[in-house]
């Protein structure tokens, strides 16, 4: 399951409610073009700005409109208590695996973040991803930390930070990490400016932002048959990895999905905000460009 | 009310439920320690963590206790929604005032943080503190975005993050800002190792983790009559500094709690785990060391 291009897809919201409607589009549309698995509830899905109940529903939502595709559910919240009662709704709800972030209010110790892995995993019956982000985190993880993780029952993905754009330099980072870790668990990436790079040095999954709203074109990277190809598909969308790096790819994906005509013209939680008329045209650009010819 | 010592308390769990004679232990040593006021639910009492239920509840309780103190009660929370509803049940609940921090999981752009501070300022009754503190809401204000927030209702004090512990430079800096706020709007401060320093260089308020758990102690910081007298009441809190630095303050004041006798022997929220043996140790030998005499 965790391989290929897993396509994390927006939880758009309309009037500070759980846009039901948008949310069936967009992910009725990831499994019309046939991603490997879709991503609910990451961190472009707003996990971590929803109740329960929000969060309940939508991994419901997902998994019914998913038309068969697994469906992997962040679970992540700062309190072990609360991850799991997500991680039972996740379950009950029909995902296929979760993704716990080591999400922290006060900066976590190596030791904390080993032992939330630890109760979350014996209380699971779906795989888990281990979602390291820290940019949204703040926590760093070791490869020892890595390793000892990767040995609890049910992980079966480690996602890494972006790694370098250099291809030898990533090939030698996956193949060092690879050495460290079970065979059974498979290396994730993000970073998607990133993402053909870092699979053709070896990791098995993408975990996407962009392939949540436009699969076609971030299916394009993970199928080409060549490096170069690949490498075609990614640039490509260069238009995209430049308004990430300008307004992060949260702000940016939401105005895509408007843009679009999927969402409504705001759908994130405040107080995060929609992008300015100058960034919703220069979006409006980006949108034409790669989706032209 | 923004002024003096303001002593952030625990939030004391018990087998994951609030602890709540624990808790009104802790408000009532603070209340009768005669401290300026309490800060509940801060970074200190857990706020992060808690449900609203569970946050209504210590907000009730610390009133309470308070006899009389003014509460200041943390209404931070990563969604806008339920900043205002936890606003709405500190006021309920009958809090002096509130302290909000930007806290974030997606990192907030400057804009998204005036737009916060200016929603939840247009909804309130009571005075607001802007609570600054980069190590846990992962955002760094500008003096122009404090000047700005600085001018919206009920806004009466600014929380910075610690000062230099040079008298000079931190004495340049509390004057150079208050230049830019409101004569009506104080500064405050956090960091309890400088927090002598920061005082004497003009700061209003000193927003204190070790005057939730060791009240007579910092009050002697706050209250002595000359520089050379707070900087020895200081000090002598030398191995809580230490402590501070090596496993972070909260750790560090839940171990306190328990060795007080205060709370059980781990009242912190899982993930977040107490300190070993070692830790342990070196916190009595700090309480001894310090209470003696």
């Amino acid at each position: 399951m965790f391989t290929g291009l897993s396509a994390f897809p927006l939880t758009p919201l309309d009037d500070d409610q759980l846009d039901e409607s948008a949310y069936a589009k967009l992910i009725a549309r990831l499994a019309a073009a046939g991603v490997d698995s879709i991503g609910a509830l990451g961190s472009t899905g707003s996990y971590a700005y929803l109740t329960r109940a929000e969060r309940a529903r939508a991994a419901t939502l997902a998994v019914r409109g998913a038309a068969g595709v697994p469906v992997i559910v962040g679970i992540g919240a700062v309190r072990l208590r609360h991850v799991l009662e997500h991680a039972e709704d996740a379950q009950r709800a029909g995902a296929a695996g979760v993704l716990l972030a080591p999400v922290s209010y006060q900066p976590l110790l190596p030791d904390e973040v080993y032992h939330l892995y630890e109760q979350v995993a014996a209380n699971l019956s779906v795989p888990l991803v281990v979602y390291d982000n820290p940019r949204t985190t703040g926590f760093t993880f070791t490869d020892d930390l890595y390793a000892a993780v990767a040995k609890l029952p049910h992980v079966e993905s480690i996602k890494v930070p972006p790694l370098p754009a250099d291809p030898a330099i990533a090939a030698d980072r996956v193949s060092g990490l690879r050495g460290r870790l079970p065979a059974h668990v498979g290396i994730g990436v993000s970073g998607d400016p990133v993402a053909a790079v870092s699979l053709r040095a070896g990791c098995d999954a993408w975990y996407s932002v962009i392939g949540g709203i436009l699969p076609g074109l971030a299916l394009a990277i993970t199928r080409a048959d060549t490096a170069a190809g690949s490498r075609a598909a990614s640039d490509r969308l260069r238009p995209f990895w430049e308004l990430f790096a300008a307004y992060g790819s949260l702000r940016v994906v939401a105005a895509t999905a408007a843009v679009l005509g999927l969402t409504g013209a705001d759908c994130l939680p405040r107080p995060l905000r929609g992008l300015d008329a100058a960034g919703l045209d220069a979006v409006r650009r980006a949108v034409d460009e790669v989706t032209a010819g």
